[in-house]
């Protein structure tokens, strides 16, 4: 593979892949609880046909068009975990005419809207903020609550089934212990909601879990549904907050030398802000980092963890990479380098397509609008 | 064209853009240097015939493909302001062989490659750095730049054309001052390699100049040439440094409105960082912000400049937007906010293409390499 690359291109091991998504299902089943993976991360039918194998069958996605995409290959039970967004009823209506669709919201309009314009049924979960501060309702809007479970309980298209919320604030945490703070504090307000509302609606779901807090936590009581969807890739943000290790990481970016600054310890490449996406995080020594740096082995890649090599800047096109004179004298122009990217969901984004080590193309959803 | 918006849809005013375009240009004139215009930001045959109506007949682009495609639609002489990847020999052969290429390195491994390799003449540019450090060479590197020299020279396909600096720590300046100030100290930069090289080379071209410098400089001596690109859109980080007027940002993101948070004084738009990139700026204000928020007129957009209306944060497709509790009271689920760019290539980059208010589609280059 890596003898056809010319530009920057993304690479998958698929054996960290699998190994992430076989761990994240094992330990659903060890928790009993129901296991519903974002495919926001890796947005490609082939990447998440690996996942049934490990027991999923449904999934979360972020927009309508990717539900149509992953509907189209098979997936009969979707969560668009993103508030509705009402311009596409035509979409929605499409969509839930084909499968089990399920729709977040947190207003009374959207409830509104949607008795008034669905053709068939869909699931509807409340968004709760546990602290992200994104979207969502908290424990003060109760009477708005009530307003839109009373609306959900008198249309005939609308079936409630649950609180949905997103600690995305774990994104910020920087150990263990404080994603756990987050995890607990998440599940107590979750359970907040289970207790007002379960003698109403005892089917209800609380749908509670990202890639930081199912990653570390050992306790999901009060949870029935997890969505963890990075994990599939994991990046260089979740290892340093301990979400996993950076041998963890499946994803690189193999990019081409293009220059060389040995006055400074830098390797330029071709492979920016385009590419990896202008996503950053305060790297283990305290500065800003845009990415780590990896070294080709037999089997891949490995992480080199030496404090003074990481992306150092990134702009449109160039990925600036300080490191060791050493390495710098090592390095040739026209010389591929492994990196790996601060962000997953991110970069596979921007770059649309990915490849196995072994040169599989593993298509993605493709950007623009059907004509 | 808004009537027809139900997805994040990026939208440019034609009068912004083509006023934006006419003004660098009769800059170029006024100051007797020759524009080549910086063709990443817009990335758009369409947006690019603009420029032909004031004078433009040569561009730079940042990468092999955007060279290609741009050639497609009749540009014949093109810079690729971006250090040769070798690894596209193949590219460059076959676009030598159409158009009047020019390439750019700092390394004399890449002459030596082109040397053995190039079917057809290209120009050739040394790269400058005159204190970004990104690529290019210093003073200090003089012997390494006779070393390059000789070899273009013995070279029977390769021209040597000049010095190209990019004095993108212009970006980082406050203030018309502080952008002066890198300007001056480009210019004199590039003009130490003039004296030191025109007896040799009577003909060498300094190629120098970026949106901010060329939009706030009155002088221009020294230079034989300018690049600059993003004034074509302009964006909000260019009105913070003072390289132009809010109101000459000519793209703005069309964002539906999802969630409401007046508890917080904030909007949810759907409209992320898949829209707009994940590049943020300091803001007036002194904190963080990832875009200023707009408000429809009857003939586009103006940009709400209240100190306390701005986006607060962006994730994968989410947007947050703080502002007034009045702003918030008056906003509908299902509204379409116009969101400007912190970073307009980058954002262009992401949505791939975009509609002029008339809802006119200007297509872009597209993402993935051919099959």
């Amino acid at each position: 593979m890596l003898a056809n690359i010319k530009v920057p291109t993304l690479l998958l091991d698929p054996r960290k892949c699998e190994r992430n998504i076989a761990r994240m299902s094992q330990k659903s089943t060890d928790n009993q609880v129901a296991i519903r993976p974002h495919f926001k991360t890796h947005q490609s039918q082939k990447v998440g046909r690996l996942f049934r194998k490990y027991g999923v069958d449904k999934i979360a996605v972020s927009s309508l068009r990717m539900a149509e995409y992953f509907a189209a290959d098979g997936w009969t039970d979707i969560t668009v975990a993103f508030p509705v967004n009402i311009l596409e009823i035509d979409r929605i209506n499409s969509l839930a005419g084909q499968i089990h669709l399920n729709l977040l919201t947190e207003h009374p309009t959207t409830i509104a809207f949607l008795h008034e314009k669905l053709q068939h049924t869909v699931g509807i979960f409340i968004e709760i903020n546990t602290g992200n501060n994104r979207s969502g309702k908290t424990w003060a809007d109760r009477a708005l609550i009530d307003d839109m479970l009373d609306r959900i309980q008198a249309s005939p298209r609308l079936e409630f089934r649950g609180f949905l919320g997103h600690a995305g604030h774990s994104y910020a945490a920087r150990s263990e212990a404080a994603i756990l703070e987050v995890h607990d504090r998440s599940r107590a307000i979750m359970q907040a909601f289970r207790d007002q509302y379960e003698d109403r609606f005892p089917d209800l779901i609380i749908s509670l879990g990202d890639t930081p807090t199912c990653s570390v936590a050992q306790e999901f009581s009060g949870i029935d549904e997890i969505r963890p969807g990075n994990y599939v890739y994991y990046d260089v943000t979740q290892s340093l907050i301990g979400s996993c290790t950076v041998e963890d990481i499946a994803v690189a970016l193999a990019s081409p030398v293009v220059a060389l600054a040995p006055e400074r310890n830098e390797i330029i490449v071709y492979g920016g802000g385009i590419h990896l996406s202008k996503d950053r995080v305060q790297g283990a020594e305290g500065f800003t980092i845009f990415g780590l740096v990896g070294e080709w082995t037999d089997k891949g890649w490995s992480v080199l963890t030496e404090p003074d090599t990481y992306v150092r800047s990134l702009s449109q096109e160039h990925g600036v990479i300080h490191t060791t004179p050493e390495r710098v004298a090592a390095t040739r122009i026209g010389d591929l380098i492994p990196i790996l990217p601060v962000h997953s969901c991110m970069c596979a984004d921007l770059m649309k397509e990915v490849y196995t080590l072994e040169g599989e193309k593993m298509e993605m959803l493709s950007y623009l609008e059907p004509a």
